[in-house]
């Protein structure tokens, strides 16, 4: 597609106030020098917009003027900027979100997840990928091989999430690893831990439908947490011991404290879900007699070739989690599916042009 | 001194049920094959050793019969066993004090810390060092300088679980570091964080004593907490950025929670110190999106060495912590100095074999 | 077996001199307090027990007086020491075979394969495996599942040489991977890989029937030296820009040479084989320009959990490396078979105990 | 000075061809919208400058026009870019030399050291640093405290250099270190060394002088290789055991094989100087047997502001290392100065406005 053969127009789904997106005519946004423009083909339905479709804001970011939500994507390049030489058009990518600085300390440091200056897709006042076309600098898309699916690549993102947790946990072959929480960022962690070489994988949850799913990313053990004592079952799994790393995926205070005593001495806790409320009680002495370690996880850093390589591998039924599927037309409906019917669907997908 | 020629009874400070020490005539220990016998010059009283004065336990150790405490200790080889070739009669030494096995899994991973079966110094049912002279395995002690004096050995015991910190938080020059509580773990972990190379040294305590002890022992911004607020003049020191890494080494809640709003984004906290409740209301969601690691700090492994090469290097005024000495036979009044009157003294010290 | 069933004579297979092995009948050893009698039921032949065979030494290690080589080994526990509580008679156990001391430097930091005190099997004076009966210390022995053969146990060892090599490069999902040298160690080393989660691994070798077992172990590109350029061969397979990290497993200058130069700019290269030369031409000025990590390799310390873990997931085709089979009596054949004919056979394994 | 007072005219040393420099008047830089204009006080003469006078090219940098030589620089801005936030107009600052662009793998994963489209001063075909006035991206300079001199700031560059050994050698309290060759970089990893907080720090060179300046810098222990054997005096030091980490700074065959050797088991070796000659006889057995790490250093990553607390410190003096000083208008003695008489100098200093 030569510049001239651009639409000019397309579709955006805004979110004019909280729990209600509209459908809009924009301008085709034209890429600047370094920039890529994208045909969005698939978006998933992050935890994140159905909160900001819910509430109107995350912590300090607040929605004070009408945004589009999406940030987990993927598509075609369809034109580059006059200085663009990583990529070209008809490749197919996934898109990373967060454009950094570069310059920052963070940034210099390799940990450009914590830059100040981030522009994230779908975080106030940046807008997301909710949209038919889009523009973003060169370096965030990733070319994905043709029998990956442009789902596949969307999910790339909350598997960063997975990928950086389990670098951050040191995660590897030998490794005994409890998840708490089977929702999508979780379901993405036991593929990451997979990836990782983990052989022992234990994950918790309240729905049987979510522990089914673990099973097929590789999950070994389930505890189903309304009927089954989670540390009794992991206890005796580890022979007492105890597991070596252990990630709380779901924000609850309980699954919290679950995860750091199903630890053994000298073990690993990532937080990676984030708690509704503030302050959560923690066994402080428990923490440093056992010498545990703790991992905030925000977000990820370097993880989308990696991501990509390992979906690419055809080892994980990422598709198997697609339980949802809308237009762009219906993202209204995606996001009430996703509010409502938590325990019935996984995750849901939204397509800009076409399913 | 030949085997023919040691002593055969010593005196041995006997702590019969809480709050009650003796002193008792005991049989001079011989070294089994791979053992050392060690005139105990100098002994440190340390927090743990007033908890069970205090309470008869610590957690799940309790005092259940007659135990002498102190494990800060330093001393000279008198007599060796015959397969001791590390040392040799004459040496002066400072002592690690707890015997791990060498053949667990932590010890086999360099975690000797976190050894079960450690046989730890005055911790309960292993009697300690307030005695005239003890057997300890021989590579459990380490040879100092003639201008190192018994003190300073036995003060390189707290200094350890400094370096401990050190290393697990990875300090290093550039670190800007903030540590909560100057008793003497606190102050010895300001001679540590020198030691590391780090410049910028921020201490917080309620006593003025302490925090002029910090200042000698390489402190370079001192904060009063009962006059001041922590987290503003830390903002302040590093412009609104916050410290790299934070310690909290005084079991205080409150500090706790000072030290961690303390960290810039991607920042460190190490929990050093023992609260004395269990449940401790934590921020969650901070640690989450800034990212922030949290180190627990038991004890220590493979700090003597470097411990004594650093009291050895003449940096640091060590003796000036040590504010109250006492003879062997006055290790009750030892312990209540060190119980009831925190504010004015700092290290206290016993001598078993002369002042 | 109670203690007085035990058998009193075994068969040992001694190498009186360099080339010569005769069949012994030797008492059966007795196990002390905190050793295992095991029962021997297969034993790899080692490229380090081929070249005492032939040359009667290895660098410092000399062979001055009859020995019994063998130290790639698994068997049943028949007995215990009166203190051996952890592992129990009937066991199944894959066996570690460096009894290292736990109380020098290198063993308290995690790092015993340095011990200086260790006792190597088949490293002189220290006799090996190809017996009916040995005796170890108890936490040298790691109980395997009914699923897993003595062979593939065995096969622990070089397996522990390539997860070893995987975490002193910390490998992880993402590395691209160049392995140079497809002998035994090169093959365990491609398992050892893909158990890290590595998806791009690149061998050389000189024969075909090495490279397809590779290609069985999970080598994703294989590389006939004899007519390809190996280094052509990795640029175009990574766009240009050379792997991640590569690993030397042959003990060949130009496989080194080779290895240094198919690595990107901050690649990692591990020195796993032991060249028959000393001094080896290394460009020294890619190695600073290249800011490119070295790292020697010696043994092994911490992976035979991990090892087994992996070895019984089921993922490694280990029993296809296994190309010969002697009774004890033919362990002299059996080295005869690895040393002359080494294109043809992989592993060739004893069987102490009945084949 | 506001943006009319600048100067519109400035003298620039120009080095026409290798061994020839002449001063021109080019017209001063204007910052773009990012940039900051420096007035240059200070410039280090550093062994690739001297490199290029000499003989036009290092490696595959190849002078082929008229370039303006020098890139260990400090001085005080004078304008700023529209955009520039981080500093301001009159602030005395450190110069990173390397202008990265904050894109490619290598900058996101924080060793922008590896970038490939760095712009460093002085290296061809970009010009350096001996200007009257310079731009440079404002997140390249780093205000430095009104004690620091501008030659100390210069110092930063090379002192950033021994810094980035230090991390990658992860030095620590209680390393052992030897360091072979003191010129300016050898002198300025001593003081690198210090800052880490390492006690044991042995040096060699050649030259009386050089000696005397490394321990004017911190080195403990200094050996003369023209009289004496570097590895019999550094295994008498370490009563045996070889150093913990060796760095080798000269760029010297022989001293490289005696940095290799002076290794205790498990030790470090840092890459730090250039050879002249590309292969070097590498005794690889060695590497493997004692499982030696070899990291090869280029430039650094991440140091100035740690450099700059570190001078700033005073510990250091670094000015006692500045022997030889020169106007702009002499930038060909001075290169002639450092080319020709190596041993009585020790730090070539420029000032091109001014000394």
């Amino acid at each position: 597609m030569s510049e001239h053969e651009l639409p000019v127009k397309m579709k955006a789904a805004v979110m004019t106030k909280p729990g209600h997106i509209i459908i809009e005519d924009q301008p085709v946004p034209r890429p600047s020098s370094n920039e890529v423009l994208i045909k969005v083909m698939a978006v998933g339905v992050c935890g994140s917009d159905v909160h900001y479709f819910e509430h109107g804001r995350i912590g300090r970011f607040v929605v004070e003027k009408p945004i589009i939500l999406g940030h987990e994507c993927a598509g075609i390049i369809v034109a580059v900027g006059a200085d663009v030489a990583r990529v070209k058009v008809g490749e197919r990518v996934a898109i990373e979100p967060g454009v950094t600085c570069g310059r920052c300390t963070a940034c210099k440091e390799g940990r450009y997840n914590l830059c100040p200056e981030v522009q994230f897709l779908a975080t106030p006042p940046v807008d997301g990928a909710f949209v038919q076309y889009m523009v973003i600098r060169e370096d965030m898309v990733f070319p994905i091989p043709d029998h990956l699916t442009f789902e596949e690549a969307a999910m790339n993102e909350p598997f960063s999430v997975g990928i950086h947790a389990a670098r951050r946990s040191k995660l590897a072959p030998g490794t005994t690893l409890a998840i708490m929480g089977m929702g999508p960022v979780g379901l993405m962690a036991v593929a990451a831990a997979k990836s990782f070489g983990v052989e022992t994988i234990i994950v918790t949850d309240l729905e049987e439908v979510r522990l089914e799913a673990a099973r097929r990313m590789g999950a070994t053990h389930t505890i189903n947490v309304r009927h089954e004592d989670a540390l009794a079952v992991i206890r005796e799994i580890t022979e007492g011991i105890g597991v070596d790393t252990a990630w709380e995926t779901a924000g609850n205070p309980k699954a919290l404290q679950s995860a750091l005593y199903s630890l053994r001495r000298g073990g690993k806790l990532a937080i990676v879900g984030l708690p509704a409320q503030d302050e959560i009680a923690i066994n402080v002495p428990f923490i440093a007699d056992n010498e545990v370690d703790i991992y905030g996880i925000f977000r990820y850093a370097n993880t989308y070739p990696a991501g990509v390589a390992f979906l690419s591998s055809g080892q994980h039924d990422v598709m198997s989690l697609i339980t949802d599927r809308y237009p762009l037309e219906e993202t209204q409906q995606a996001m009430e599916r996703a509010l409502h019917n938590k325990s019935g669907s996984l995750k849901v997908m939204v397509y800009p042009n076409g399913m």
